[in-house]
């Protein structure tokens, strides 16, 4: 893409936002704040929100099926599990010609997380032994009514999120696939990147379940979460459930994380609450065991800009760069620039062409502020050859074309 | 994909819904209605809504750069343009920790087109002449509090929709604009399989302009929209803005239509409000200009369930059929059919496999109600040859695996 085709700019200024991440994200031209925990994605944010949800969806639809529910639900079905008393973020919204102060006024929820819904379309389709185990899954705007916001992307009032549900005939069942989700989200995270800074912790079941939870816990300075490893068994806590001693620095390490996924076995508290039933083989009738997986695909890009960058602005991995390749090419250069950038194209390299007609300087801080994993300068000083630089690296290298795409195409 | 793997099945119950769209989908397993005019996609309905937006983005891609804006917008910005009174289907929200009854309660809106938001982040990016003209577009979820739903997809309190917005130094520059966006629109839908079924409707211009604003219209006959044609210059009219002699039916001819997008010149009406200028090349201080178009992506599928069908059941066009192929194997053919359906998606055909353990009566009316365009079907009858039907044709042919393949990849 050119970059006279996208329509943002990075800001100068030195504006702080929230957030390291917001303040990196925006100055870069990523995203937009219309308000505190609610952000627009610009054209280069959106690609490198949908590099990471297309991660989550190819891992995904190895081992469930994609749908999409509303965000609205009828407040009813918050009343039948009784959570619209207890969870405390629900946005709620009245329905037309209906004032909020009448009686009986029909409420909607804007859902936070959805068994409300997932749970009866199960019931409508699977309810015999013949159709159960089976999973569902969908990537979609959510809503928390959260009363500060102060993270940037790392918690939203709107965010994007990956939720997955499974069904079984037998507590045995699930915490089969729950293995088999767990083994997902390790390929997921890394492929993100995130796979040597993403731990495994166990955290408190709620009210679902005596057993724990498990939470994908990523390494970062500004999460919300405090983390404890066991030293001996390298075993991960969330401070939760840490055992007493664990401020034994001798024997647990403590960091900080941002919670990126998590795992939960709901067991029978949705199914208990809409009467979830299916028939086994021999024509009993059974409780349906659930379970509940979700993975913050906006916080993790939050995370990341948090945990990924320098004095000089993003550090993108390879796999959800919004491109691989940010070319400049300076003074008379544009027409060997047109020529290199269709046949990056034509390889199949994701290239953002700087063809602004701005200071080279100016193309310079925007390459790093912007943070592709590769730069490539053509000028007068380079010759037939193209300058290649690595955003990690200071180093920089002459190569023919050729090598170049060798180089990318690895 | 193998019809096992998805966990929805088709619904035998001649329950009918509020409109032939939401029953036939109902039916045929592609959405789940959650209340009235808020509908579940099912991996189905999904990949038919995936595929009709596919196509909207790639033709949008080519004159325009993708954003997703927020769903939830604070009050204040629906205050400055004066719409939060006089858009009666906005539904409301209200912040955290505050009550609806409390004075100067922090509101927030659900957007139903987002002129409020895109607005002031244009006014970010684009202050001079150099950055304009430009355009911005998002496919996404948007909320409408309709006092009466009873159409099924084609009018929902939660819906899909593209919306695209474009920015000028000039009225002038606007109206070339709009006319790129015309053909753009007339591309989506011949694409869609609605070409020869869509006519360009002149409709008021609103408050924002004394020139007409443009409807593309379906012919359809549950559609809620009523058009003109004058024989004479066949020029379209939605009946609001008809010419007095319209019923004379020598000179007009009269059907409903759904409307399925509009382009709308707004001129000034929201830069005013935000107070938008640019800087022109002269130095000058110059109001910007602003049109916006909009494609109702989920009505769409609505609208196309609506036309295309028959007692069986639903008729996709083929750019938009959730598979190319439904392929039937009967009795003991599993092992054939398994290499068929190797073959045909290592081919790049799109197969829906009925791999289900049903009768054979089963399959044939799934096929017919699910609607693919391509029937398969091997059974001992067949020998080694594949029984190939369209969905629309009575005949059948039976033909070689290659034969299939050539077939279905023109």
């Amino acid at each position: 893409m050119k970059y006279s085709q996208i329509f943002t700019k990075t800001e100068k200024q030195a504006k702080e936002y929230d957030s390291l991440n917001a303040t990196l994200l925006i100055k870069a031209g990523f995203i937009y704040q219309i308000m505190a925990g609610a952000y627009t994605f610009l054209p280069l944010g959106l690609r490198v929100l949908n590099k990471i949800e297309q991660i989550v969806r190819e891992e995904m639809d190895k081992i469930a099926s994609e749908i999409s529910m509303t965000a609205l639900a009828p407040k009813s079905l918050w009343e039948t599990t009784g959570r619209i008393n207890t969870v405390d973020v629900l946005m709620k919204t009245v329905a037309a010609n209906e004032s909020a102060l009448a009686k009986n006024a029909q409420e909607y929820i804007l859902n936070s997380t959805q068994e409300e819904l997932v749970t009866p379309i199960a019931q409508k389709f699977a309810i015999s032994y013949k159709d159960l185990p089976f999973a569902t899954y969908q990537i979609q705007t959510k809503f928390r009514n959260e009363a500060r916001v102060k993270s940037g992307l790392m918690r939203g009032r709107e965010f994007r999120m990956k939720d997955l549900y499974s069904f079984h005939r037998s507590e045995e069942e699930l915490k089969k696939y729950y293995e088999v989700v767990k083994k997902a989200y390790v390929e997921i995270f890394k492929r993100l990147g995130l796979g040597d800074q993403t731990v495994i912790a166990l955290a408190s079941g709620g009210d679902f379940t005596k057993d724990y939870s498990h939470e994908f816990q990523t390494r970062c300075e500004t999460g919300e979460d405090i983390i404890y490893k066991d030293l001996k068994t390298n075993i991960y806590y969330n401070k939760e459930v840490a055992p007493p001693d664990a401020d034994d620095t001798s024997k647990f390490e403590k960091f900080t994380a941002a919670e990126v996924g998590n795992i939960f076995p709901l067991n029978t508290k949705f199914s208990q609450a809409f009467n979830y039933y299916f028939t086994d083989q021999d024509g009993s009738r059974k409780i349906v065991y659930m379970g509940c997986y979700g993975i913050g695909t906006s916080r993790i890009m939050g995370v990341i800009a948090e945990k990924f960058n320098d004095e000089k602005g993003l550090i993108w991995p390879e796999s959800i760069a919004p491109f691989q390749v940010y070319l400049i090419s300076i003074n008379d250069k544009q027409e060997a620039a047109q020529m290199i950038y269709d046949q990056l194209t034509q390889a199949k390299i994701e290239v953002l062409w700087d063809d602004r007609e701005v200071s080279a300087g100016l193309k310079f801080a925007d390459a790093d502020l912007i943070g592709c994993p590769n730069r490539l300068v053509i000028s007068e000083k380079t010759g037939d050859q193209i300058e290649w630089k690595q955003r990690t690296s200071q180093e920089t290298q002459l190569l023919s074309l050729d090598q170049v795409i060798k180089k990318l195409s690895t």
